[in-house]
């Protein structure tokens, strides 16, 4: 009871184009902590305050994009279960076996009708933070290493069928809408973001023609103090920033969207409110979405509708 | 899944010894927004930021303290289920009839062996925040009228039988275990926090002889600035501070600790991390505590060990 | 000695389109303090924190724009000594019987080489913050009604020939360069920061064709968690911003720019650093004044370049 | 005109009773940068954005405490009309000669009837922050290393006579009154506080019978948020800490005070409003002076009146 089912989002994988230059991006940059790497040539990143062994993995690819986003469950026999109700909701699934991402169990892998993967795991090795357990301070040197954001927070992906998506993230998996962007004529919703706890999204989604895109892996900071100093040390490593620092209408969220080198949009926030599966969901207006999207600016800016990986 | 069970804190039921100067103090001092008066002359709070129709209720009395601090569940079917597995667990349950408490749905009573008097409830009105469910502003000017938390975060209860009580909430309800500090023999726990989210607590107990005791409910601010902000209106208005402006070592909160005009110690705070029910408990050595309590300080307020109501 | 001659911008008489529209927007939005108006009828402002009687006075005219901007000197000697000054240095002077401007004593008023009228005065009534003098408070409620900067800071103007007001400022008035944007050849300055005291600007010049124009007239807030407030209340009454919240990279001052409803920019900003008059200037080459304006994003925005009054 | 005279707090000089630990304690803990070392066995120190070589410097010695504080003025002929000045009004002023303290200038110095030595000087090797003053960061990695300041900002020292004390700051060195404690009976001040600048101190003064001693030296730091991380760092670091952190009613600063490993005090702090020198002082009445102190908690530690080195 209270947390059950599916927990948090516990991993993103990313195509990169150059594998070096991404390390030094995530690592000495964005503040990534790495942890591994596999014989596949991927490369582990954890945030410095998470405890679980991984939770960003990038491989050299030709093209950008996600792979797929996995969520910890509870268990295993959670893990059991929501593989039972995804077949039964009509879903594939299929086995990744353990040990395939390093320091990872088993994971239970089906496809959206957005066309994105969608991964669930029971068990990821605990590694800490490099604290101890007893008598921790607040936090250490890593806190301090680039951005360094406390946790991969969630994902917005673009793909179509997204009133079907919601279905299977509300009526399987257990979230509930947290806030939607009504379409044009008013008669569905064009972005959706979903909770699976009470944080404003767990994973989010824009309907869009094509399948299978990121917009953004999102990383979590601690305040609108380290929102600045996020931008700060984008402009020190000529990343480029595509919009913020800035509030959103959206959650409440105070926000950098920015590119990693191969045009992988991340985002670096903080804030929000805490929302509870027993809230109606707040509504954005088609017409009015600049501002959801830019708070204090009110502007819809093109590149956050089109530009995705 | 996900979020089940038991959701959040949800409201508490405190002893004043002036109604009329404890309405003034709640409701222009704290901020909260007085929502009703029921004909017991009971007077009823809810933070500016919560959709809910009370989380605070105040009644004259000869002495302070708490009278009970309630949790809202997922809905009426886990209403049920938690009333049936803590009867099955040995507890005796009481039920209250809806609408005993303004707005709000038949509650499930227990006592804990701490003496505490726990309630859960399914149903409470939702009256909103005051501002517009679609194209929603971040904020308004509730937000600034005194301290203005945003919610009701959780409460420090002091009691004997601690360890039977963290039996009752992990066991029963589905808390899990976020913090603790050690007894001085290391045998045992003398205070505990108790998440049912990922929060860092929704409710904590500190070892003591006598039964029913408050330590302090607490109110959730959104900054570090607002901490100070507060700390400042507190003066402004001769209230009674106990500790801080600090930072806790335990749960990494930065907090403020005051007494409102009946000596009923309340805490405005923000910050901490975020436990998931797979996280290991963190832990503090009695030597230690100090630490844990005032982390810049390490100095072991005696306040904070003797005083309750 | 210590500080001496010219002490702080003083005030800024600005022509708005619509007065009562204006006074709305001065008064509940920005958040000044509504302290007269007079026979032409003007109507007069302040910063809650300020103590003279007006910093910012605007009248109705068929154009927007600035009328003059004015400088409290310490004393009627340095007044006359400053005068005698500009009149050596072969600038033409006029006076200003007191009271013409409410509450204001004699100004002396000369026009620089770049078409703006600059005022020195001595006497400005002191109505203070509305705090007591003795035990004093550290702000009182008019810090949040609207965004409710501190003081009016600084202005940018844009004219020809800054060079040769630069030599005005720093020969005969006794200001300094804090900071400079080199022209693309190298062989002067296109944008300067001047201080006269150890802000990093006590007035701007931006080198323009058009004379007299201006930029905008810049309110200090108190904290970065202030200008995201400022933002949020821009767009709650749909206020036009321009750029940001961002840094500057010239000044480090964190900032946005929005106009009030005749078409004035504003700022409103927080932070920059600690100059003093033996510190070198710094500066910026022209084809990297895009990280100088917008410090995170590194993007020249057009309208900061073309859009004056 | 505009800052001519004295122009700021240049360097203290303070006595450690273990150089090494000290230095360890300053370089890693406060986070000053360390410049130099000379013959005589002295340390030097800077902030990390200060411009000119050092401006604290320790020396070991049996007994703790401050050997001399100098400001820096703005030129020779300053200096020269300064000294002359102060002879003028009747006080013995010292000739040390350059390079007595590393990269730095012939300073004049003089004996308050309070018995501290303070010194003035007109130059001090300008080594810069160690960003580029072409296209400039706004920050670099020592901001991040320890506590990290910004600059010396003022000192707060304990001795007899500082009426008399008032009179030379105010009368001869160009400084003028801020804020002040008013003695029980009124006739008085038992404490000032001093700014050649429009800082709220540049340098404060307590009435005490012993002579010479120092209350504390003072760091600033960004914002509320750095105070909070100067918090912490001291108590990883097992500081002892005084005060804080909290407010300031005098001046409004924000405020840690701690020790260093010789038990001299000193303070890291953020805020204050923004004085001129035509402003009126505020005061402070005795009896409220906890409120001035530490303005949450309205609490007169007695740490503050008694402990000085």
């Amino acid at each position: 009871m209270a947390m059950t089912g599916v927990l948090r989002p516990g991993h993103a994988q990313v195509r990169v184009l150059n594998l070096e230059e991404s390390v030094h991006f995530y690592r000495n940059v964005l503040g990534l902590v790495e942890t591994g790497r596999d014989d596949q040539g991927r490369v582990y990143f954890k945030c410095w305050d998470e405890r679980d062994h991984n939770c960003y993995v990038i491989r050299e690819a030709d093209t950008a994009g996600i792979d797929f986003f996995g969520f910890k469950v509870l268990d295993k026999a959670t893990l059991e279960k929501l593989d039972a109700d995804l077949q039964a909701y009509g879903l594939a699934t299929t086995r990744i076996p353990a040990g395939e991402l390093l320091e990872t169990g088993e994971r239970v892998r089906f496809e959206l009708p957005s066309g994105h993967l969608i991964e669930l795991y029971a068990e990821k090795s605990c590694i800490g933070n490099g604290i101890p357990e007893v008598n921790p301070a607040p936090w250490n040197a890593a806190r301090e290493h680039g951005i360094a954001p406390i946790q991969l927070d969630h994902c917005l992906l673009y793909g179509p069928n997204i009133a079907q998506v919601q279905k299977i993230f509300t009526e399987v998996l257990g979230f509930y809408l947290v806030e939607r962007v009504l379409s044009p004529e008013g008669d569905g919703d064009v972005g959706i973001w979903l909770s699976c706890s009470h944080k404003v999204h767990d994973i989010a989604f824009v309907e869009y023609p094509e399948k299978g895109k990121l917009h953004h892996c999102s990383f979590l900071l601690e305040s609108w103090e380290q929102v600045l100093r996020a931008g700060d040390i984008m402009s020190m490593n000529e990343v480029n920033v595509d919009i913020g620092p800035t509030r959103h209408g959206v959650t409440r969220g105070c926000t950098i969207y920015a590119w990693d080198p191969s045009g992988n949009r991340f985002e670096t926030f903080m804030g929000g409110y805490h929302p509870y599966p027993d809230y109606q969901p707040l509504s954005w207006t088609y017409d009015n979405f600049a501002q959801g999207l830019d708070y204090p600016q009110r502007k819809l800016h093109e590149s956050f509708l089109t530009v995705v990986t």
